[in-house]
């Protein structure tokens, strides 16, 4: 095990009518933006009960935060946010109003161009503290410090991650997520699990306490997430699929071993220039490069083929292929097809992607460092 | 699942070499209570590393916190906190200093009669802030809430929980651990064991994510627990025994489930009674309890033993037999003897024991409230 440092400040406030708890969770004399998406929550009751929860406290609204969040969106709340000079930002939404929230909360302290903290010129040091009510199962934003934005005038989707802008709670009741569409529900299931294998799917280090969560977590997901799809007022799987999703990305999983993340990484590219939804990428990723990069992955692909799919083959490489197709056709029975050509993506797309890895400096990714722009090109062929 | 609220704020610095670290985690211009116990840290490096790490800041000393930590003890150091103003405790060693330490750090702030605290009269109101560094992995009070201290003049053990007392990061460095004594460590995995026992071995409430987190760590401390003995100086081993041991008991694998604890609760009173030390009553009074009450258990026992031990008999009787054996056998595989006569306690201890949860009001223990004095007699004659 690598040595390693974890805090996750986060409050999780889960279950059945939870939202009420928002009036006590929310600091006392807190000047709030309320900021939210494209109007779900208004459709599903959520917002009322936001607003029922809010009352006696002084909040502005911001909506209209787009999937994979607008940094002109964002500036324009970032701006109202300081303007009426509020305190606390309150995102009710899935990752991507979480997001977008905490990027809202560390541009108001910064004093540039707010781009500069998405591109790596400057880092975080304060940020406005938020809390969110969760309502999509999937990226993990609602306790991490993570945060991806992206441009549209340049097509740029960028990352940045800072220990200030881990929201203080994060209330998770399942009955949100239970209008959600099938698609919405589906990519988060398979955000999810990517999630997990970007920080298991590497090499093992001895860590089995680690690996273990990891697993359970993946095996959780393959057998919930269909279920989602088949039963969606079912409160049990939705309260499954969403602690599931929470636990993939605070942190906790990746605790002391390598991570990969090169599948998010190309995903970003795909969504960049094709608009794709994130999970619909990862799973046109995954599949390819867990293929690409069977011998470095050797170990764990055997490891995750037994242990999560319960295969048995003698012949490891024919276990290894199964793991693969398994890995695929779960994502299918999710409703994400895997392959580009699926989206209406043909080879012409490929050089784009890679000159974008290139110029956003993803040369040397993966575990190993060696997923570069010649390997991305090869894992890209391979999904076509 | 049932609705939950988590959160740890606890910050994990994990791994070799990190003991340097406290110069930054301890906030500057703190005046610090350094508590240990009976000088092991001065014999394996442990107090020379921590000395080096405060050079430049104010602290006194508090050495003696013993195993089972003596109320009256800490008494002592909480007058010299006060004497001397001190702000912050750092507790240096396992669980009972850690404990010990939480105690200090409430009774400080109280201003009555302390015991108050732990006979259930008073609750934390204050808290002065701790941290600490781990010594010996086994009570995962480094990143817990809770607390449980001796008053030796009327053999109470008692247990007092506050969110105010979590320490505020806790250093956990594996090779501290190398020069524990073979019981030490055998103790440490089989209490980490039967925390994930307390908080699995219930009744199924659809919570995969718990129950597959729970199963992991047990698979890892029946793997690791025994190398841990054979080769103390493992890095690999040392470091998931400790990290197994922390995730065990600090709040995640519990949340959203039902809890038992009757076994450490009967187990209290052996331990005031006769002195045995804490892992040892647990050794014994687990096993009997997992037959005494193998109905309401069933269907956790038959998960545990398929899915914890591999068992796959036809016949679902022997199934949780051999569950319950392969228990036994693991204490005893660590040195844990799992009977009561194995302590040279015979029948006549078991009504004085029943006599005290009585006086405890310890009387509807287990995830049913159904473990009445009468049950906890049958299941301590189970342990003879």
């Amino acid at each position: 095990m690598q040595n390693f440092t974890f805090h996750n400040p986060t409050r999780i406030v889960f279950g059945e009518q939870t939202i009420a708890e928002l009036a006590a969770l929310i600091p006392d004399g807190a000047k709030v933006l309320l900021t939210y998406g494209g109007g779900s929550i208004k459709r599903n009751g959520v917002y009322d009960q936001v607003v029922a929860a809010l009352e006696g406290k002084v909040f502005f609204e911001f909506a209209g935060i787009e999937p994979n969040p607008s940094f002109d969106t964002l500036l324009k709340a970032t701006a109202l946010l300081k303007s009426e000079q509020l305190d606390f930002i309150l995102a009710v939404g899935g990752g991507s109003v979480i997001d977008g929230s905490k990027f809202i909360a560390a541009a108001a302290c910064y004093d540039g161009d707010s781009w500069d903290l998405l591109c790596g010129k400057a880092k975080v040091q304060q940020a406005v503290p938020l809390g969110c009510v969760l309502t999509l199962p999937a990226t993990g934003s609602e306790s991490n410090g993570n945060s991806v934005v992206t441009r549209y005038s340049t097509q740029e989707k960028m990352a940045f991650s800072s220990p200030l802008v881990y929201p203080q709670f994060a209330v998770l009741d399942p009955t949100t997520t239970y209008s959600l569409p099938p698609r919405q529900v589906a990519n988060g299931v398979v955000d999810a699990f990517v999630h997990v294998m970007e920080q298991y799917l590497t090499y093992p280090v001895n860590a089995p306490v680690q690996d273990r969560f990891a697993e359970g977590l993946l095996q959780t997901l393959i057998e919930q997430g269909p279920q989602a799809l088949q039963r969606p007022e079912d409160y049990a799987v939705r309260a499954n699929v969403m602690w599931a999703a929470t636990m993939a990305l605070n942190g906790l999983i990746g605790v002391g071993v390598p991570q990969d993340w090169a599948t998010h990484m190309i995903g970003h590219e795909i969504t960049a220039l094709h608009g794709l939804d994130h999970a619909q990428t990862l799973a046109i990723v995954l599949p390819a490069l867990m293929q690409h990069q069977r011998r470095q992955k050797r170990d764990k692909l055997l490891q995750y083929g037994k242990r999560v799919w319960q295969l048995a083959h003698q012949d490891e490489e024919r276990l290894i292929d199964e793991a693969i197709s398994h890995t695929r056709a779960f994502f299918e029975q999710m409703g994400a097809p895997t392959r580009l050509a699926d989206y209406g993506i043909d080879a012409s797309a490929i050089e784009p992607m890679v000159e974008r890895l290139v110029q956003h400096k993803m040369v040397k990714l993966g575990e190993h460092g060696d997923i570069t722009p010649e390997v991305s090109r090869r894992i890209l062929q391979q999904a076509l």
